[in-house]
């Protein structure tokens, strides 16, 4: 399996806009076993997203989808920047969906 | 909800023994949606694990269960120290089990 954990950072104000985008994405991404979207409790410009895929390549052809494409046209506009980022390798675990 | 991104660092050669241990303690835990436990593709020892419960008092109670008792116990051992340590607050995703 494949996973990332990342942290976004929205224009001042502009959070729920993001949400709101990122969430467009989640439905329908094949070799998707997990995507959750969060916010940062302690900043409220930044959501984190921790992702669970069956492999590397699900995860980049996810980025090729026309949701996925639509989801980061609608969230680039307010995206200040990235935060911390970090690739996983997942072994097991509760709450992993079927690919 | 309530979420968790923790990255745990194993004794050196021992993050197959943290693994094994951590993972005793994933089933049956009351409010957990989600619980994966991942290596680290960039550092031989360290874990991470990224958690979604329905509350902080879910998982406050969790830390209580025998199971994760005797998981913390079988754990202690072999582990060096801890990473970044994130909390989230969890809105939507796929892959979130139910409680």
């Amino acid at each position: 399996m494949y996973g990332l954990i990342g942290k976004m950072i929205a224009l001042d104000g502009k959070r729920a806009e993001l949400v709101a985008a990122m969430g467009e994405s989640t439905a329908d991404m094949p070799g998707c076993l997990s995507y959750v979207v969060a916010e940062d409790p302690d900043d409220a410009n930044a959501i984190w997203i921790t992702e669970v895929w069956v492999d590397k390549a699900s995860h980049q052809a996810s980025l090729k989808l026309e949701s996925v494409q639509r989801a980061i046209a609608r969230a680039r506009p307010v995206i200040a920047g990235f935060g911390e980022r970090f690739e996983t390798r997942p072994l097991f675990g509760v709450g992993l969906g079927s690919p």
